[in-house]
């Protein structure tokens, strides 16, 4: 069977252009006994994989040059020489490897792959109940521990993870505010998602003043998804006993030089201040414990999702470099 | 009754000078029922009193201009207006407002002060059984959480701090590096307090490579008493899951702008590094578990300890900025 594949063409320096990126053809054998053909339906586009491009050590191992790029995904079964699957079902495959390669279909060990529950949309799977979703669940309840009252300020909060954080602080009885660039995300936070408040970065010349007006009783939780400039106005607000779950750091993905900025220990020290990295798969042993969280608030609709979905398995690429401009609202996906 | 006492003349740009102290004299009125007069023996000189010679918000409100100067203390009753307390016996300020004014003698409302044991030299509770040594201890238990076979990087590790960080570190089964500035503090922490190795940072031009040679396995707990750029080379060798008590930035408490370095976030959320601003005050309800783990280890001998001692009230502010340069091994107290 003949079948395209999106390869790594070489590493980016800085921002990523198309040019990074390769399509090539190739031909799948025969399926051995145990053995599943998937064909993609879904794959994700998220900003931990501009990491992945480099040649650097981290918690998951570079992408190969000339080796398919891959992400989350949900598939569907077209053959099976497997029991436990037949054609139709769908699948992921399963979290040691959470990962699709970018193929417009691959062969997998059926051990490597797990049937999804089919009653809420197959996407959610790569969003909200998916690694975004449990991102913001562990990162602000085990490292952020809201408690009622206080000030969550989230930034990217626009984004996948950033619009359940928002939920969930809101839940949790939180002020919420969020940070996102343009005036129609911003809209998106008060109107749709019931932040208390939102800050355009894009429209907003003074960062510090805008944070400080959104903010009265200041910041008791930084959950931070983009680092630069937008955290440095953020920390600057923070009460004493402050925590900031760091999530992500999009806005310096694409630095070629070490970023430099001020320092953040010596408000730390004055203000016990906590900040802890951290990265979904630390949590993998409370997977069931999240999803049983999200999936109750999904269904009773107290947890509301976005997702911005481009069409076509060769948009994969155009879709990831849309991340770091910020054209997602919500979740980015590829429907294949 | 005449006393002298040391009044903050004016608020320090950057470094402070001698020139921001003033000595005057005041009488002192007779004791009332209830009161005692407290001479003091040992007066301390800390780092974080810095920070209150400024105008600024923070854990303890600032020292006011023409108002003296306070630091721990521990005195001696000279005459007592009260049953609890009789000529001769050693006294602390108590724990709520544990400072005693930098004059020659004082008048407490016995409510206010509590004795010592003197079965230990006095001075040691205004060092290793005193905040320096609390300090230490949760610092490093409570945040650091150190694992047998780890490695802790101790910055500023000769200082009252670092050295008894640095033992119970050993004692908790890690490898200890410390870092400390010129020959003879080296000598001092690999020769008498047993660390594993130290680096010079006055002798080093590439602190990174001397951490790397020090530490081969990487760093598993960075307790910075320092910040700055010793920090930005021992940041660059944490391992996955590091943890970073922040306890001191002596290094950037005199800058007149805003510090400026490399930004710690990227690798905080590559790692999943932990940093954690605290202050001895956070621990107050459990002072008594920290001491009583602190005097057992001095009076077993598996606890050494260190002083700097300098003679004459008249020395105090010369000594509290002989910090700054670094002139202290060990505690820094002046015998008044």
């Amino acid at each position: 069977m003949k079948i395209k594949q999106i390869l790594l063409a070489s590493r980016p320096k800085g921002l990523p252009t198309l040019d990074n990126f390769k399509t090539t053809t190739a031909t799948l054998p025969a399926l051995n006994t145990g053995e599943v053909l998937v064909k993609p339906i879904y794959l994700s586009v998220d900003p931990y994989m501009r990491g992945r491009m480099n040649d650097a050590k981290s918690y998951i191992p570079p992408f190969q040059v000339n080796e398919p790029i891959e992400s989350g995904g949900v598939g569907e079964v077209v053959e099976s020489k497997a029991d436990q699957f037949k054609p139709g079902d769908l699948v992921m495959s399963t979290n040691t490897r959470p990962f699709l390669p970018w193929a417009t279909a691959s062969i997998f060990p059926a051990g490597s792959l797990r049937k999804v529950d089919s009653s809420v949309p197959p996407s959610y799977y790569l969003g909200i109940l998916g690694m975004p979703g449990l991102t913001a669940y562990f990162g602000l309840m085990d490292i952020g521990k809201p408690k009622p009252g206080e000030t969550v300020v989230i930034s990217g909060a626009a984004g996948a993870v950033g619009i359940v954080v928002g939920q969930l602080a809101k839940i949790a009885g939180c002020r919420v505010v969020g940070i996102a660039g343009g005036a129609e995300k911003v809209k998106l936070l008060t109107d749709i998602f019931d932040f208390d408040a939102a800050v355009d970065y894009k429209g907003n010349r003074n960062m510090s003043g805008a944070i400080a007006a959104a903010c009265p009783n200041g910041v008791d939780i930084y959950f931070d998804n983009v680092g630069g400039e937008i955290s440095d106005a953020v920390i600057q607000q923070m009460n004493f006993f402050g925590r900031v779950p760091l999530c992500g750091q999009i806005s310096l993905y694409n630095s070629t030089e070490v970023p430099i900025g001020p320092r953040v220990q010596p408000k730390m020290v004055t203000y016990s201040l906590l900040m802890q990295g951290f990265i979904v798969g630390n949590y993998a042993s409370r997977f069931p414990e999240g999803i049983k969280y999200l999936v109750e608030l999904v269904k009773s609709g107290k947890l509301k999702y976005n997702e911005t979905i481009e069409e076509g398995f060769d948009q994969l690429p155009d879709a990831l470099l849309g991340l770091f401009s910020g054209r997602n609202s919500g979740k980015m996906i590829v429907k294949v």
